[in-house]
């Protein structure tokens, strides 16, 4: 079971979707089929499988021993990963792929710049969009975590609270700016984003940390020319003609090797809560993940 | 002559370029070629023709009674036009097709909201969407203009300071909002239309006319899936690939009568002056122009 932002904020009632109890927990799960449903062809009890995230909480939590799936969210997974990596990779991989590859048509030589990139999306933004051919260009806040993201791909990290910036990206990119911008942050973050966004470059917001309401500069955005998109995952997971070739492209680069899931911390079932806290400590790199005996 | 809003930024060093004197004004002309360049045979002398906005202020300004245009920028305009109205119709048609039609993929059944709607680019806006078979709702600051909005083509009017806006496009499009956005406001307006804007809508956003600082609601932007989009003329108007279709687009709309520039004054050339203040007090509903005897 790989533990998401999205199920702490739910189970704080802060999502978008406002728990209905009794209620479940859980977007990202790997494990073995018990039994399918009536109809369904495409899978067999004993088969290794895990979820892609195209379904609503209130329906489908996906935290349990045994839990119900909708068939069109289940994929048999690249063997190489173990079951740890295979709960935790979907989600991320996913989620970048639609905000750098299919949204931002991310291109060799292009610079990406992926904030809160110690996530687990983070992270799988770095390594797609080094798959992409461009630069990856990961904000983090202090520099604790400066190697850990280096290891995990990153071209250049930069600690937002100790360096400037919008600086730094104009530095990095012979003072064009950055193409691409993913951000799970909003808030103030969206007006630096801005700043450090290059002409005709893309912003894609997929979550918001930050909900202090952001100051918006619409002249650059005019000037510029730039694109402010907003993206959620279940948009793509939503739609089987999109959500074919994403998977496609994740399995290509896990099976190459480019797509490594990294995991921060694997906890007992019996810790779950403890799994729960330490995500919102925020000092992990990568994902959390509970194992289930 | 066309009076253009960027003419008056300008004059008052108020545009995104600052002016280089000795300067001209002028982005939008009509008249016949006295002399051709070395090397053009697309055009003639004695022909009538007039200018798409492909060009820099500070390099062709086309306010004159003489002026050189790049060779790029002149079109010969469909012969049903007036001079006045031609000297008026590809700025306003140019972006209201590109903002429109390009970015935004109006269709059928899709309702587009357009602000300062008794500008020349909202009235163009109004017969773009209308001739995509979209509704027009225009957005005027009060009910003085209504009467001439709905005879412009307008589905719908909204006064601004005296209606609420967001109720009010919601109920026109049974709850789900507007597909489309077209603003050259910014500012506090952002907001706005980010609340009324429907589930994976697109602001277009041309201009900045309130240069206060807009505030957005990132989670709106993140919920509702928007795009927010940047788009200037010029981005348009400066790649062969992207005008060739757009004036096409435009001459047809024209020749089918659909795309009919509505002149709000003409001014003799001697009230040069008064034009540009005329242009200021905003009461205009649609382009004012200066005759050239």
């Amino acid at each position: 079971m790989g533990l998401n932002r999205a199920d702490s904020l739910f189970r704080q009632g802060q999502y978008s979707v406002a728990p209905v109890f009794p209620a479940g927990l859980g977007f990202e799960v790997a494990g073995v089929i018990e039994a399918v449903g009536e109809g369904v062809d495409e899978f067999r009890a004993g088969q290794a499988v895990s979820v892609v995230p195209g379904f609503n909480l209130l329906d489908y939590p996906m935290h349990g021993e045994a839990v119900l799936a909708p068939v069109n969210a289940v994929v048999a997974h690249p063997e190489q990963l173990s079951f740890e990596q295979a709960a935790s990779a979907w989600m991320q991989y996913i989620t970048a792929y639609g905000g750098l590859v299919e949204i931002a048509n991310t291109q060799p030589g292009d610079t990406v710049v992926i904030s809160a990139a110690s996530s687990s999306v983070g992270l799988a933004a770095i390594q797609i969009a080094r798959r992409a051919g461009a630069q990856a260009v990961a904000l983090t806040r202090t520099g604790t975590k400066r190697q850990q993201l280096l290891d995990a791909g990153a071209d250049v990290v930069i600690a937002t609270t100790e360096e400037d910036v919008v600086a730094r990206i104009r530095d990095l990119t012979g003072g064009r700016g950055a193409r691409v911008v993913f951000d799970p942050v909003g808030g103030a973050t969206l007006a630096t984003s801005i700043e450090a966004a290059a002409q005709e470059a893309i912003l894609v917001i997929y979550g918001v940390l930050d909900f202090s309401p952001a100051t918006v500069s619409v002249m650059d955005v005019l000037l510029k020319r730039l694109t402010i998109r907003g993206f959620g995952v279940a948009e793509l997971a939503s739609d089987s003609r999109r959500l074919g070739p994403a998977v496609d492209y994740v399995r290509k680069g896990i099976v190459a090797g480019d797509l490594v899931p990294v995991i921060d911390k694997v906890f007992p079932l019996e810790d779950f809560a403890d799994a729960h806290r330490y995500l919102e400590r925020n000092d992990q790199v990568g994902k959390i993940v509970v194992a289930v005996p």
